[in-house]
């Protein structure tokens, strides 16, 4: 239904500015929501994606945009805008969003538009900017309900009403003390069922969860997806309230988070830009491929030490592919299912025993099975006896230390805090390669007696 | 701060077990949030686990914890119970949830169950039951608030006061028409801030965004993300409003899908189950390797074929790793970049040359990288021209091919809807694998006339 909605609306627009139907254009535009209007622009030269932009009437319309916009389209966008209307579009714009598009510009660029700023907006801008970018504090909205732990039911509302009237997501309301430090939570909804003289601290839940300014991104969105919260509160060193985290943001927190890891894994760097130039990517993937290549250029040397025995029995290099590719494989297979085991919470490094002796366990079943096919082929082909086993226990030690070596590494650096997505990949991918290669050689250079 | 503390909950829960403190044991099991509890439950034998529930004294939290025990572990825990004991634990616990445990108890357990529950409770599970598992209709909440057009907002709050005092998520109100079909929405904000006689149609919203019962969870997933919503309504055939998708469910939508992408890419099968047993995972690992063990069988033929070659220049075999190795580390890079990206929505299947374009484009230059220096080893270690440029060109056109291969096999699986993250793998691997080889030994024997 996405995927329609998007290209029917992309094919009316694309059609309309062919004809210069500016009107019908003012009207489409205005109707739609910024969500499906952004997905329009990515199919759209600069120069269309600005006179779409200009059709839209009202500034709110516009900031939105600027939310909705996937980065790298957002700065192509802007290069064309002078830092006056960025500054007025920017108003629009929610404040961890307005930090975010400020955070991603040249410094000096950034600090134009600050300067252009209203006070008190730049003020909160540079609050949040001075946090870390994927931190609590660096992802917080400034913008959420907290009231007096003495205040009543019936003022509470009374303020809702007119104080807090264009809060974005007014569902939990924060009781803060005098000195502005977070005590407790409530509900519009439990202000409207309570006798309307009640004080906020006499209704209000005081276990809250909260979270510290400095905590990763990826902590806060698993508290709020583990107990099924709307929001977070963020505090600061002294306990008070700073700005709340809201789910859609841990929406999206989880889907970056499983693309770059999905991308680490790979060693395709960890972000995914699609507008990305062919030699950002070279560059990106290069140093992952290196560490692949050097241990191709290993198993060449230790190759070359072998050299006579193939020498003696040439169909020794036949077997090399498919018995380096099955441990390749189940080893991949190994450290996927530990990489994504640990970033899901379903794994835990206490396991690290469990988990790589159940996987040795899997190598080596799968390996019997593979090695005596692949050993099976060797002897149709040749019928040499001693070939043949050494084929298929080639294969069998190749899984199963691929299995154990795949599960082992991941455990093993994140026993040391080293992230397992991106360092598993090269490591295990050239050991696999090396041990493989060794023990089959050695095999079947022992067994044939060459 | 997650992982902290459940350790510490974990800790002191066993060490209280161990000293049979049960009276310390009820006080902390009983102030404990069940997310946390039901962690806990994962280091614990059978017994204790049923040890710490017996403890808990309301219905309430006994209820919760069902709805907060993985699968696994809940399945395992349900088997000690009786029939009557379950379904007074069933009692409090959401509709939806209800529906997803029983529909993976045996059928003739399942049945016993409804059998016994309230009619009223077993009616609405057996709806839900009746729609596909990941359906919005198989994850709807059935618990929503929707009340009639011509109702006033003043009798709307006292509505919520008396009726709706136990919905769940109470932030969206939907409004609908004499024939129970879906109209509009509002909120309770909007009901505290509009004149106490105004009517629900005058003031709703009538845009809203809905789905079918019949749509596919990750679609409706990115619908609630993409337009930054708390929940979705669902309607039926006829668009009367049957429940609604709420935004927790969302998050655990999008992780579980970026895992079983993840295992899927990896021949893991799509479900991540740790508690599975080895023989489980070996079955499960097992076709994907066979499709990889195809490919290196087919490899073995290819390198037969050039048997007297290699007996002519021997260390043509030393180097088949790492011209191996380095054509599937660049097809798995492009093909993971695409599957990830088809999946996120950054890439659509119009983008099919722009990307395999591209991606050729980035393996011609990373294979003209390495190729040169995988060639200037050869040639530091053989010093013969021909080879080392052999040698080159082989690693030059596996990683071009690769890299256009990868990106263009999930890219035509996408096209003719065909699940890209599992069919990838095995074809890809295997493509490269016999590209690779083939390319090598043509190249090989024409440059060195053998």
């Amino acid at each position: 239904m996405e995927n329609d909605r998007s290209k029917i609306l992309t094919e009316s627009v694309k059609r309309l500015l062919r004809r210069n139907a500016l009107s019908t254009l003012r009207k489409i535009v205005n109707k739609s929501h910024a969500a499906d209007l952004s997905a329009v622009f990515s199919y759209l030269p600069l120069a269309d994606q600005h006179k779409l932009f200009n059709l839209l009437d009202d500034s709110e319309s516009r900031g939105d945009m600027f939310s909705y916009l996937g980065e790298d389209h957002l700065m192509a966008f802007i290069q064309d805008m002078s830092t006056e209307e960025i500054v007025e579009v920017l108003e629009n714009v929610p404040t961890d969003d307005v930090a975010d598009i400020l955070g991603r510009l040249p410094a000096d660029q950034a600090d134009a538009i600050l300067q252009k700023m209203k006070k008190e907006g730049s003020e909160e801008v540079e609050g949040l900017l001075s946090y870390g970018d994927d931190t609590a504090g660096g992802i917080m909205v400034p913008d959420f309900i907290a009231m007096g732990e003495n205040i009543t039911a019936q003022d509470a509302i009374a303020s809702l009403q007119k104080e807090y009237k264009d809060v974005e997501m007014p569902f939990y309301l924060y009781v803060v003390n005098e000195d502005g430090k977070l005590v407790g939570v409530s509900s519009l909804r439990q202000l409207v069922v309570v006798p309307p003289g009640t004080r906020l601290n006499e209704l209000m839940a005081t276990d809250v969860f909260y979270v510290q300014t400095d905590m990763d991104q990826e902590e806060v969105a698993k508290i709020v997806a583990r107990y099924d919260l709307l929001a977070v509160p963020v505090v600061d060193d002294h306990h008070r309230l700073v700005g709340i985290v809201t789910v859609d943001d841990v929406i999206d927190i989880f889907r970056q988070e499983a693309t770059e890891d999905i991308l680490k894994m790979a060693g395709v760097g960890d972000e995914f830009i699609e507008t990305q130039s062919v030699l950002r990517s070279t560059r990106i993937r290069f140093p992952w491929l290196f560490a692949s290549v050097m241990g191709g250029v290993l198993a060449f040397f230790i190759i070359g030490r072998f050299e006579e025995s193939i020498n003696k029995m040439t169909f020794l290099a036949a077997f090399i592919p498919v018995i380096m590719g099955m441990g390749g494989n189940i080893g991949t297979q190994s450290s996927t299912i530990v990489v994504r085991g640990l970033a899901t919470g379903r794994l835990n490094t206490r396991d690290i025993w469990v988990v790589v002796s159940k996987e040795l366990s899997v190598g080596l079943i799968l390996g019997l099975i593979y090695g005596t096919l692949v050993g099976a082929v060797a002897q149709m082909q040749h019928s040499i006896a001693m070939l043949s086993l050494a084929v298929g226990l080639a294969v069998i030690s190749s899984m199963a230390i691929a299995a154990l070596v795949g599960s082992f590494i991941p455990m093993a650096f994140a026993r040391v805090n080293i992230d397992p997505a991106v360092a598993t990949g090269p490591f295990v991918t050239t050991a696999i390669d090396i041990i493989s290669v060794f023990f089959y050689f050695k095999i079947a250079t022992t067994l044939l007696g060459i």
